[in-house]
């Protein structure tokens, strides 16, 4: 990522006039970063349930005191619910299941079974595909870019062989689409950079991603393209220093 | 891990007596290896909750087509309900919430604030805690080792700083104390190869370590320390072969 002082202030496009129209102050009280993918995560469930939240940027570069007593991590998404915080994007997911229960659609199935192999594919999207798609946009050398290119469309093949359609579970749109959404919506930039394309990784993927994309809170989540663009270069020239990209040129987990 | 031909082919000590008592057919089918920390984890819940399974022990190193049919990863543990499969460690502790509502203490606590915090601690122990215990087990050179087990005390310390007593979250055992337990049980094999100590990391650590270790579920999951060390030797010369293994080696997430 850019040093804090180059990225690009608020959200855009769509993403911008959600923003503005979440500016009164709630219960929740919404802190992201307009840039980033986890942020997305929780954002999209936020819409999809019409949960009421105050959004708030932050930039998580800066690492503020104010920040960082919310989130010792200093990672966007956080929440702020009744004065007590809440941080990591799919643990926000879950909590916005059960603190409102009333506001549907569930993102989860109801049933049980269902509910566990919905949590398998989305700690598969967490493990492998997250930490794939950074690889491939760091990999510098050509034979690593292909490596890192076969071994992302064989993740995502495995993924795809397990959608029903439309969506991931079938007509219900739910947190594995969730998690993987964000991926989804940036994928144009390893597709400029790093010669991926959905076509490549089959029919099925093509299929679902256009899906995924098109869900309404995916886009109005979502900001110009080219301020995606502008957040990732620093990948593609593997100079990024966000926790996460550090964690992984040093072979560890993503935090 | 050593071959599967020298893995040890079953449940000892306390364990043993819990597989015993395990044998008859079940809804619920528990493919578990003895030896594994994460299948200890779903032990535990089991356990904890009373559910009826049918214990199955398995080699997952053998990579069975009746057991890669359950389970696609080749890991266990792994379940089958009501002959439906289903992996994943945490997953599976949660499903067993789901699918047996009435069967109490529930392993998350009601609140949702509580559950989502909850939920930062578990995935805090299994993106930190487990891969930094088995780096420092895998490492080699003595300052590798050092800085190991530095690093480890560092996220012991973080988490230590959280614990309310007896348990993670006060008198309620949950799936945070689930989550760890397993190495706390382990934790002797650090201890005696690579100069950790709990007193070291800090007193409310070892205090904590010696609830967790005693806990009913815990001692009834738990086999003979001998053959836990037989199990960890491959790891101490860094020559395991587990999947999990493999990934640390290559700089990637367990899987
Ligand atoms: N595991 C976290 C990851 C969040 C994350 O990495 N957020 C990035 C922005 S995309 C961040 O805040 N980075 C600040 C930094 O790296 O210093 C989640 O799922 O919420
Ligand atoms: N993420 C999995 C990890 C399970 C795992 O790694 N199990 C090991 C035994 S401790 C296994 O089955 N290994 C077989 C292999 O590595 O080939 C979980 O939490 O259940």
């Amino acid at each position: 990522m850019p040093p804090p002082t180059d990225l690009f202030p608020h959200a855009t496009g769509a993403a911008l006039k959600t923003v503005e129209a979440h500016q009164e102050p709630q219960d929740l009280v919404f802190y992201s970063g307009w840039f980033c993918p986890f942020v997305q995560r929780s954002w999209i469930a936020l819409e999809e349930k019409g949960i009421p939240y105050q959004y708030k940027e932050v930039n998580p570069y800066k690492k503020e005191k104010h920040f960082l007593d919310i989130n010792p991590k200093g990672l966007v998404p956080a929440v702020e619910y009744q004065g007590k915080a809440l941080y990591e994007s799919l643990v926000l997911c879950e909590f916005f299941e059960d603190a409102y229960p009333t506001h549907k659609p569930s993102m989860l199935p109801e049933d049980a079974y269902t509910k566990a192999y919905a949590r398998i594919w989305i700690d598969y999207v967490g493990k492998t595909f997250v930490p794939g798609f950074m690889r491939l946009l760091m990999a510098q050398e050509t034979e690593k870019q292909d490596a890192a290119l076969a071994e992302l469309y064989e993740v995502l093949r495995r993924f795809s062989a397990q959608i029903k359609g439309p969506f991931f579970l079938g007509e219900h749109f739910s947190l594995v689409d969730i998690a993987i959404a964000p991926w989804i919506t940036r994928d144009v930039i390893a597709a400029e950079h790093r010669g991926y394309s959905r076509e490549d990784v089959g029919a099925e993927w093509k299929q679902y991603a256009e899906h995924v994309e098109t869900r309404e809170s995916v886009l109005r989540t979502k900001s110009n393209q080219d301020k995606y663009a502008q957040v990732y270069a620093p990948y593609l020239k593997d100079e990024a220093q966000s926790e996460a990209a550090k964690a992984l040129r040093a072979g560890r987990a993503i935090p």
